[in-house]
C-alpha cells in the first residue's frame, strides 16, 4: 500500500526513464529496485562495463530488473568495440545469452556509414531486440560539429529505420554535450527547435543533473523521456515529474 | 569497542544532526547505521518521496531508525501538499500510523500566513510529535527577498509557537539559498548576524556540503545543529566535528 | 566466466589502484567486492574515520578486502595523531590488531621532522607493513609553498627511505592541490616535470575525479597508479584503462 493516499498523487505517468548501472552489486540492486523498481523501465551497463565482471552477476541482475519490467542493455560503447572487431553477430548472439532484452545502435567513438547504421538497427529488430539508438558523439568538438538541423535530420532518419527510441547523448557528465552548454544548462533555443521537428515520445534525452531533468519536465512535459539517471536519483525524478519536490510543485 | 582507543577522541559531542533519505533501500539503511548509527538523531525523508514507495518499507525503515534513537520524519513539502488539500489532520495520522517521530512545518513552495503557522506548530506539538520548522523558500528569487532581520524575526517567532528546532533552508544543492551564494560559500555577516541573535542550540543549518560543514563548525563550534548531511558523509561530518580530519584538526 | 569475452580487453594491468572506504558497510563491502574486487589492490580507511565505529566491523571489512588481496591502510591522518600523542607504538599495534596490512606514513596535517619521518618509515617496514608515504599538505596554502623540484626531491628521499610507495596529495576533492588546480584540472607541467625525475611505479597519484584519471593515463600509461578512487568508481577507471569507454577508446 502506498502512504499518504489521501494526496492526489499516483496517476501513473506514461513514459520512458532509463538508469545507468556503472557497476552495480546484485544485493544493492535488488534493494533499491523494491523502493524505485516501479519508476524506471530501462537499465543500460554503461559503455563497456559489462565486460568486466562475471557473467553470472549480469544474469542475476538482468533477471532481477526483468521482473520489474525493466529492459536491460549495454551501452553502445561495447557494439562499437564489437562492430571495429568485426564480431557483431556474436554481440548479438552474447547479449541474448546474458539476458539483455535491448540493444544500443550508436557511433558516438567510432565512425559506422550510414547505410550499416541502418542495417544494425534493423537487424537488431530482427533478432527481437527493442532498439535504442542515440545521436552524438563523445568528444565535445566532434560533437559540436554537428548542427541542430543535422540532429533533427539523424533522428528522423533513425526513426525511419525502424529505431524504437531515439537517444539525444548527455553523457554521464551532462556538461558540453547535445544540448547542454559547458556549464551543463539546456540550451534553450536548441531544445525547442529539436522538440519541434520530431515526434517527443520516441526521443529520450540524457540528463543526468537535476536543473537538466526540471527544465525538460517543464518545457516538453511531466511524461518527456529521461535517461542516463544515477541509481539514487530515480525516486528524486519521479518527484519531479509529479509535483512533489518545490522546483515542480504546482507546475506540472 | 572502538578502534585506537587509546587516542583521546571519544567524548559524545551532544548536538543535532540531520541526514536526508531520498529513497535508500531498506537493507542498505540497515547495514549504514551498524557504522553510522551513533553520530545523527534526525533523518529526513527528502520533500515528497515517502508517497512513492509502499508503506511497509516506510515503517520498517523507521523502526529500525527508531532503534538507533534517530527521529524520522517527512519533508516540509509533503505538508504543504496536505495543506493545500486540506487534509492537515489525515497527514497528521498517516505520519502516526507510519511511524513518524517528527513532523516539519514548512512553507517553503507554498504560502501559510503567520497565524495558521503558529497553529500546525501547535497542533504537531500537542499531538506529541517533535517539532521541527523551517524558514525560507526553495524558489532562490523568492528565498532572496528574506532580508537576514526578516528571517532572524521568523526564527523567533515560531520558537515562541513551540517550535522545538528551526531549519534553516539549504536545500539539498546548498546553493544561492539562505546563508549560502551560488557557489555554495557561507555568506559569513549574514550566517554571524543570525547566530548573534537566536539560541544557537534551536538552529539547524541544512549545509550538505564539506565547506559549508567546516565553516560552521570552526565559526559557531563543533556542537552546532547541522542537517541535509548525504547518507553517505556522516562518518565524515563527524570527523571535522572531533578534528579527525585535516580541515578542522587541532582547531576544534 | 566474462561476458563479451570474444573481444580482446582481458589482459590484466599491472598497475595499483586505491579506493576510498569513508564508511561503507560490511554487507555493501561484500556486494560490491563481486563486481568490482578484482580492480583494486589497496584500501584506504579514510583520514580518522577508523576510529568512530566498532572494531568487529573494521576486523571483518579486512578480512574480506584481504580475501581479494586488497591491502587495507587508515589514512595518515591517523598516524599524524598518535605521532601527536606520542603513542606510535601503540598504534602500529593496534593496526595489527586490527588487520590493516599496510601504513601511511604523511604529515598532511602536522610538522613531522625529516629524520623522524625517516624513521618511521623504516619502523613501519620492520614491522612488516607495506609502507606508503605521502607528500603534501592538506591545507592549500601550505602545499603550494611547495615548489615542483622540492616535492621531486622529497618523493625520492622517502624512496630511499624505503617507502614501497610515495603517495602524492589529491585529497578527497582533487582541487587546489598538488598538481592540480583550482578546478580539478592537472598542471600539465607539473605534472611532465615530476614525472620525468621520479620512477613512475613507486608514485600514486591521487586522482578522484574522472578528467583526472583520464589526462593520468592518456600521458603517463593506463598503467599509471591512482587513487583516492570512489568506490562507485572502481568498474570507470578499469573501462577508462582497457580504452572501453569513449574517452580513452582507441588511445591506450
Amino acid at each position: 500500500m502506498r502512504a499518504f493516499n489521501f494526496l492526489d498523487k499516483f496517476d501513473k505517468i506514461e513514459t520512458n526513464t532509463m538508469v545507468i548501472d556503472k557497476g552495480l552489486g546484485y544485493h544493492y540492486v535488488e534493494d533499491f529496485l523494491k523502493v524505485c523498481g516501479d519508476y524506471f523501465n530501462f537499465i543500460k551497463y554503461g559503455w563497456g562495463t559489462s565486460i568486466l565482471y562475471d557473467d553470472s552477476i549480469i544474469k542475476q541482475k538482468n533477471e532481477v530488473y526483468d521482473s520489474y519490467d525493466i529492459k536491460s542493455y549495454t551501452g553502445g560503447t561495447l557494439f562499437e568495440l564489437a562492430n571495429n572487431a568485426g564480431k557483431i553477430d556474436e554481440f548479438f548472439a552474447e547479449a541474448d545469452r546474458l539476458g539483455f532484452s535491448a540493444i544500443e545502435i550508436s557511433d558516438g567513438s567510432t565512425v559506422i556509414p550510414e547505410d550499416e547504421r541502418r542495417e544494425f538497427i534493423k537487424q537488431a529488430k530482427d533478432l527481437g531486440f527493442f532498439t535504442l539508438s542515440e545521436i552524438g558523439k563523445k568528444n565535445p568538438e566532434k560533437d559540436h560539429e554537428y548542427t541542430t538541423e543535422k540532429r533533427i535530420e539523424l533522428i528522423n532518419k533513425d526513426l525511419e529505420s525502424g529505431s524504437d527510441l531515439v537517444i539525444i547523448e548527455g553523457r554521464e557528465s551532462g556538461k558540453n554535450i547535445g544540448i547542454y552548454d559547458d556549464k551543463g544548462n539546456v540550451m534553450m533555443d536548441d531544445l525547442k527547435e529539436i522538440v519541434s521537428n520530431v515526434p517527443n515520445n520516441k526521443i529520450m534525452w540524457e540528463a543526468p543533473n537535476k536543473n537538466q531533468q526540471i527544465d525538460l519536465i517543464l518545457n516538453i512535459g511531466n511524461d518527456v523521456n529521461i535517461g542516463n539517471v544515477n541509481s539514487n536519483d530515480v525516486i528524486s525524478l519521479e518527484t519531479l515529474r509529479r509535483g512533489l519536490r518545490g522546483d515542480t510543485l504546482g507546475k506540472v
